[in-house]
């Protein structure tokens, strides 16, 4: 039996996503227990149901900002307690869509980092223009400064994760870069290329640029955090504008929001894939 | 009469487009004067029309990549030439489509810096939601390193060039950073906000997120040259890809099919918005 400790409070929809999936995931997945943690009064708002392989801690504080992460050592709050049942072992890993300063700080002062991980990264899960085909992206902006050590290490994260949690079979690492250039980009970038070109324990690729991040060309992108943030802000603020900039053409004519009609669902299948609440990020 | 040197050579599409959009400019604005500078070979396979303020100089080589741009100060390329010809007084101005780390290297060793500008920035005009409406984003990729004093200046920089060429009163400056907050963001980017908001000749509104690119909520985004040039490329390649994704989904179904070809058009008013080949660039 797999234990997972799940952290309730924080998300921009009330604890209703959470709750609902936890008792879905246990349905689905019959040697996983789920421990969640958050305002009891709020889980009753959304359910009556109680599972075997679920068990509730009633926490009402939730933390808001990464400043009161040092604070919630102390585990006065949701995420912190839900952290300290992993430090404690009765949890192998915590799940929360709280604030994501403060989970990265506390998980890592409590729960320290694995041998060999200088620092830890954002990994989301990001779409293709081939529906249903991921990659990850490492760092989204967990670290503002990066050295080359850093970046070589979560390209071989990368890697790791990609094979046995997404079963990709030898994947495909690029370092995305303001060129393709050997010689071009930051000091630390042009050092882990060299490293990485070296190592035989992944599939490295070379340097690629951000305008084929979404060609699906490799598995595992790797940046460090301050233009990884950028990236992923840009992608998600480009795709919403340009939505709704089609929307606003459409209803210039009549004809175009007859055709817009009919081709609808072809709209809705690409919000979805696009969509970065649909996938999770590690 | 205002002289403007233009670069015919280094353009994807030949000199085509550069000899037809000349021989257009004069005929609509007839105080300037241009002279032209490339292989009269390729020139004469355009056109044979000639123009009493077009003037031409025939130089055959042409600037291939940035490292030739310390060589090129001798002038035996076609982008030297044209940047001479400002240098010596002949022409006001230089304009060119070739490489664009040559001309910045050029253009700065041969024709210095404005007094009190520190570094070159790369100031595309960009799209945004609303039709029409554009701002100005620099730096996107001249430099890699970037000091808060660089900052500053380009925000003054890109103020002024909004009032004196694109006509906005009172232009609205932001700086694009990792979030809003004052303590966000890399000590640079902190410091030229501070310095910022006790500047009382522009209309500085503070840092904003990369996710509001588009919305239009500024005519000036200032932002280190490393993270521009991911935020451009992020955006050429989102867009392109969701149009690919969205053309994609509309083939799976006949339905969809009908009704892309009836809302064609507002696609096609979309993407001419969003072209960056499109707008210009300083």
């Amino acid at each position: 039996m797999r234990v997972i400790a799940i952290d309730l409070m924080g998300n921009d929809l009330g604890v209703k996503p959470m709750v609902m999936a936890a008792f879905a995931f246990v349905k689905k997945f019959q040697d996983y227990r789920l421990i969640l943690v958050g305002n009891m009064e709020q889980v009753e708002q959304v359910t009556t149901e109680t599972h075997e392989r679920i068990d509730f801690i009633d926490i009402r504080e939730e933390i808001r900002t990464e400043k009161t992460a040092r604070a919630g050592r102390d585990g006065g709050n949701s995420m912190a307690t839900a952290i300290n049942l992993v430090r404690n072992g009765e949890a192998e890993g915590v799940l929360s869509t709280g604030n994501s300063g403060a989970l990265l700080s506390m998980a890592t002062l409590n729960l320290k980092r694995i041998i060999g991980v200088k620092r830890p990264a954002f990994m989301p899960l990001m779409p293709t223009e081939n529906e249903g085909k991921k990659f990850l992206l490492l760092d989204a902006g967990a670290n503002l400064e990066t050295t080359s050590d850093m970046l070589v290490q979560w390209a071989l994260l990368g890697s790791i994760f990609a094979q046995v949690v997404l079963k990709v079979q030898n994947p495909r690492i690029g370092i995305l870069n303001v060129g393709t250039e050997d010689e071009k980009g930051l000091e630390a970038t042009k050092e882990a290329h060299q490293e990485l070109k070296k190592n035989n324990e992944i599939n490295y690729l070379g340097f690629f640029e951000a305008r084929d991040l979404l060609k699906g060309n490799v598995d595992v992108a790797v940046v460090d955090g301050y233009a990884g943030n950028f990236i992923l802000k840009t992608m998600e603020g480009t795709a919403l504008s340009l939505l709704k900039m089609i929307k606003t053409s459409i209803k210039t004519k009549l004809r175009y929001k007859i055709g817009a009609l009919l081709s609808k669902g072809a709209f809705k299948s690409v919000r979805q894939n696009l969509d970065y609440r649909h996938v999770g990020a590690a």
